[in-house]
């Protein structure tokens, strides 16, 4: 079982993606999967409370249509967020117009947006091109990483997944774009999954949120949550294999998927350099652990310390400390790769190039020892760059 | 009344600074006063559980002397943090020497270090140096000045403010250093408050905590706690004048005291190029606006916008929306300078030429009104620069 390989494309789904004019450069920027037969659906959105019209509206598709999707339509290049009430009838407007030219009801078109924030969604445009939209869907490979591109928006590389079920008997797919808010009004995390085989939106939702929590949920790039992030996961039932009849198998495959895809967005964050793979260890509770990963992954002066490659274990230590979390000092253990650099809260003496070899690494381990349970917790995270600041910095008059 | 102006130095204290060789850059890094007839203490210290040895001694310190202090020996260039009971010890073999050849008991010398963490801290070094720093205390601004650049660590400017009271018959004046945690391995805001006003430890206490809750912590550069967080307030007495006759006036003082080193702080934190006024407005609570105000401050991607003086509104409004205080978005007004950029958590038209010229300037202001209360927060803080990573990533093996 491997994420990577050849792209496995579940029974029951075809994909479509065309430029529309929304994005300046010109570039595919709206893009749709169709459920032929209709998909259970189940969805985890932003917690913001500043939330665009599309994950209003998708919440509302979901709860109107009891899970059931027929179509998924995205744009890019503009949010739809901060739109207030006129943004909301965009959005129908756009997924009445879908359900209208694909025969379903308009509470069967699940919406998404990513892009600049504040602008109005220029219907017009995305309207006048859902026929040829429509009209070129396809289920080949070829149409599915026209999807994947066209989602995207200062991502450098289209993300996506696949994993055979069964020895091939169904499979699940991933697509995903962005990675937190990474870009000058530009937003958003959004995943698609995709399955055939046979679930009801019911037996779809504990998985997903429980999957997330081990991958979307443990990922940080700048500590910014977008006003959009979406995470989609659709099973059509076209391989007639059942959920019920594996459901661990399912629940691996699914994690995997979910796992390469958040690796790959952390990988592409805007100018990381090194990806971290962050371990806290014998913590109280899961929770604690995951709250003390991300002081340490959005402290700055670590994610610097990391861009120099620097074992610093100095400032992880100071992080751990302000996590708010009742650590005992005296009783911490730092790793660098393999190497302890700092054992009972204090110096011990360790090679240091070989600790700065280790961060050097596009993929560097850091393990953090609490010494007062047996929660654990992986975490991916990345370093910050000056390139992170110039491009989030970049503003032209 | 003004914090600016000659410096005001308070009858009853004396300065000291000798170069005893912590700092690898040779500069002064050892400083002392001197409270000759002794003072009443009062003192705050980072929150953070990572705590360095002279934290912990300090603390001890006004315990056991009942909040009298009459000495105050600092030195840079090693924070004598992470060093364990061997850190504690080297601690108080500094205070025990300070003591003796001032003839006072240990228990009334109150120490601070900043640096370097994870270093053993020199003792033979300092130890060797007392005399040399004891026998070159003044009160004279010379002297003064000498202590305020002792302390420093990256600071590129000494930080002092003064003002009067009772037409100058007392005074207080506050010498302060750092911003955070800005620099690799370096750590440490510290603040010495010194006034000549009679006032017992018990009167000084719930003052201080006041004043610092409205300057010291509504500060942020980077977000990072230090290990060596202290602000410390010492009253000599020596004027004669009793807090008793002038409470409001002394607290009034010590706020603008304390605001102007807040100031002179964040200006001078690493790499920022503009000190930006955020102003957090008709919040529910004052708890909820500083709620706010942090993650507004602490966002990477409004602190990189600001770097660029980009008018960028969607980005404060996502971090309100992700600051876990329950924001009713729709009511979000945004103001950068004068200008209202955002109107009911909506894009309005705004000349945006004028917002980038406001966010341009070396102090910008930003107002937030959350539209939900009538609560109300001034924080100060700042941009995030390349300079700032290159700073903090800079590692050479």
């Amino acid at each position: 079982m491997s994420a990577s390989g050849p792209l496995l494309i579940p029974k029951g789904f075809r994909f479509s993606a065309v430029r529309a004019g929304i994005k300046a450069s010109g570039k595919p920027d709206l893009a749709l999967i169709l459920a032929d037969t209709g998909a259970s659906a189940a969805a985890l959105f932003t917690k913001n409370l500043v939330v665009a019209a599309p994950v209003q509206v998708g919440r509302e598709v979901l709860r109107a249509g009891h899970g059931r999707v027929r179509a998924v339509v995205v744009n890019s290049g503009n949010a739809n967020c901060a739109t207030g009430a006129e943004g909301i009838r965009a959005c129908k407007s756009v997924c009445a117009e879908t359900a209208r030219l694909f025969g379903v009801r308009a509470a069967e078109v699940f919406p998404s947006s990513t892009g600049i924030i504040g602008v109005p969604l220029p219907t017009g445009k995305i309207t006048a091109k859902l026929p040829e939209l429509m009209a070129g869907a396809g289920a080949s490979p070829g149409h599915l990483r026209s999807f994947a591109e066209a989602i995207l928006t200062t991502d450098t590389q289209p993300k996506v997944a696949s994993v055979p079920l069964r020895s091939g008997e169904a499979s699940i797919i991933g697509i995903a774009k962005g990675a937190g808010m990474i870009h000058p009004q530009l937003a958003t995390m959004l995943v698609y999954l995709l399955t055939d085989i046979k679930a009801s939106a019911a037996e779809l939702r504990p998985l997903l949120r429980k999957v997330c929590q081990e991958t979307f949920n443990a990922i940080s790039i700048d500590g910014d949550t977008s006003t959009n992030d979406t995470v989609l996961l659709l099973a059509s039932g076209q391989s007639g294999v059942s959920l019920k009849t594996m459901p661990r198998d399912f629940e691996r495959a699914l994690l995997q998927v979910c796992r390469s895809l958040a690796e790959q967005i952390v990988a592409d964050g805007e100018g990381v350099q090194h990806v971290i793979r962050l371990r806290i260890e014998q913590a109280r509770t899961r929770k604690d652990a995951l709250q003390v990963a991300r002081a340490v992954a959005h402290s700055l002066l670590v994610k610097t310390a990391w861009a120099g490659a620097d074992p610093n274990w100095g400032r992880i230590l100071a992080a751990v400390g302000r996590s708010e979390i009742d650590v005992k000092p005296a009783k911490i253990t730092v790793l660098i790769g393999d190497q302890v650099v700092c054992r009972s809260g204090m110096a011990c003496s360790f090679d240091e190039a070989r600790a700065h070899a280790e961060l050097s690494r596009a993929e560097a381990r850091v393990v953090v020892r609490l010494g007062i349970g047996k929660a654990s917790l992986d975490f991916l995270t990345a370093d910050l760059t000056q390139e992170y600041v110039r491009i989030n910095a970049d503003y032209s008059t």
